[in-house]
């Protein structure tokens, strides 16, 4: 299990209240996901980002999905480019170096711990194999 | 594609207050679990259900996730076995018939409308396989 097998899904279509711009809103997902790849193509991570139109959370921008093969998946909401970059690269090098996507309590940041939406088992023959 | 594909995982942890029981709660989960599977045998269907510990949403009992190898997941909140049965047996044979699990939303039940909580998309391989 590399790091190639992380997909990290950002979804694009989350609307985040912004009373100062004309649209009285902006979509964070958009921007977060160039600098997510970005950070991790700089560090050499195989980890692969890809937006998404929408996770149908919609009330929790940004959100994230991180996923892999044989693996947890886990939802993270009430994500921040500007705070939360650093941790959502090293909880993603965390989740990739774990067994089955379950990193422990105590070493997840803190916006992952707050920030959890849902997660959802890896398939039964995934689990298997 | 066919039925034996799809899992529908069901969160047993959920505790739903329940103030006139002496814990002031109860974990609708488990049996939500045992009437689906109970119902899709008796249809003579091949969708697994499986119970699990904890989908970490907590918040929406009973919660659902019906995933399959190739499609989207759709996590579902908010379900009652006494309301619903009828309509996730019917939703997720839909979910199976359907080629990337995105079923329409006209197709879907009022339940499975409001009640969700997230999806997430296949991961790429699988997408392209």
């Amino acid at each position: 299990m590399s790091e190639g097998d992380l997909t990290i899904h950002v979804c694009t279509a989350c609307r985040r209240p912004r009373p100062d711009l004309p649209e009285g809103y902006d979509q964070p997902g958009i921007g977060l996901a160039e600098r997510l790849a970005a950070q991790l193509e700089a560090r050499g991570s195989r980890i692969a980002v890809l937006p998404v139109e929408c996770l149908a959370v919609c009330k929790r921008p940004c959100t994230i999905a991180l996923s892999a093969d044989g693996k947890w998946t886990y939802l993270i909401g009430d994500l921040e480019t500007e705070t939360h970059l650093d941790e959502i690269v090293g909880a993603a090098e965390a989740y990739a170096a774990s067994a089955n996507g379950i990193v422990p309590w105590k070493e997840r940041p803190q916006s992952f711990r707050k920030g959890v939406v849902a997660r959802v088992p890896p398939l039964p023959a995934r689990q298997q194999g």
